[in-house]
């Protein structure tokens, strides 16, 4: 058992982003030369968030807007109240969608669906420089 | 350490299914012979998610409920304006959620509470043959 | 590769009590004495998930809000009308965040964000006395 530990990094535009990170984390994977095991995707930081969709605009848009009806960018949250930050909202999204996500993987291939990518979403209210990390878990033979 | 992939196979409904498959991830485990360790459960789709609930059919009803007014099924959805997969909600509702989830095990016994199963969460929205994956992680010592 | 099984225990208010754990969590990881890895937080129960927030009492009444929106406490549940737990919108808001996490570690730190730390949030609707288990999976050199 052996465990690797990289880091993705992408730019983010502030507005909600979802990025695919699908081949960032299938290279970890294929870097790490293991067989079978699963990779851990990590935000480090508590505006931003991991699952999986299948990326193509529309359900990134639709991810969007039940996003902004359920947890709305400019009602008022006590801790833009209390902060000044104005991404008060930017917290709640992320703590509802989650930091952290497990894919397994064998023969050095991520087992997702056919229409299934990885993608990390920004929630913050501004440009980010984000880093996340990929924890690759497995074993080689 | 060791690894151990396996598969579930289950039909659903197409209603926003909700499937207790806390045995078969048991079984999984069992079947490793590893004494300690976490199983990973993961759904390789995108309409698919993965948690843990009460299955009662009470509780089953009230997590739908609580989607339908999160995530409406009847509402416009750009995913649909575009593939017209009518499925637009499938998608939000299980990124939501999400696709993945780690269950510790000690003794070769999942460390479930009394009454918290694990379920498999279809919310495609038509009847499917669904496969999801258990990997088994932990030690045999 | 060694895992190590642990409890942390704490006592809940039973109003949506949201815990800071990332101590109980980072002295798991360095009693293990693994050096990378990762840390599975996991809540035995199902009225109980675990996430990262920055965890200051604004967007602790943040996300309680956004959730009382999302999953009212007093409209009907299914699950009260059948066992008359008063707690049908716990199970709910439990499945929603989820009862896992995964942190990853390195040099025996968890590698969180500067603001971000690991809550427990007790959603049930009476003061309890709630085990959570920290299963942490590495190596040594």
């Amino acid at each position: 058992m052996e465990v690797r530990t990289s880091w993705i990094e992408r730019a983010t535009s502030g507005r909600d982003d979802v990025l695919d990170i699908t081949d960032e984390v299938a290279r970890a994977v294929a870097a790490s030369g293991l067989r079978a095991g699963s990779a851990i995707v990590f935000v480090p930081g508590s505006t931003g968030a991991v699952t999986t969709i299948e990326c193509e605009p529309g359900v990134v848009q639709d991810l969007r807007d039940a996003l902004e009806r359920a947890v709305p960018r400019a009602i008022p949250y006590a801790h833009d109240a209390a902060w000044g930050d104005g991404n008060g909202y930017s917290h709640v999204r992320a703590a509802w969608i989650g930091p952290s996500l497990a894919v397994p993987f064998e023969d050095g291939k991520l087992l997702l669906g056919t229409w299934q990518q990885i993608v990390f979403c920004d929630h913050d209210n501004r440009p980010r420089r984000r880093r996340l990390i990929v924890q690759v878990m497995g074993v080689r033979g």
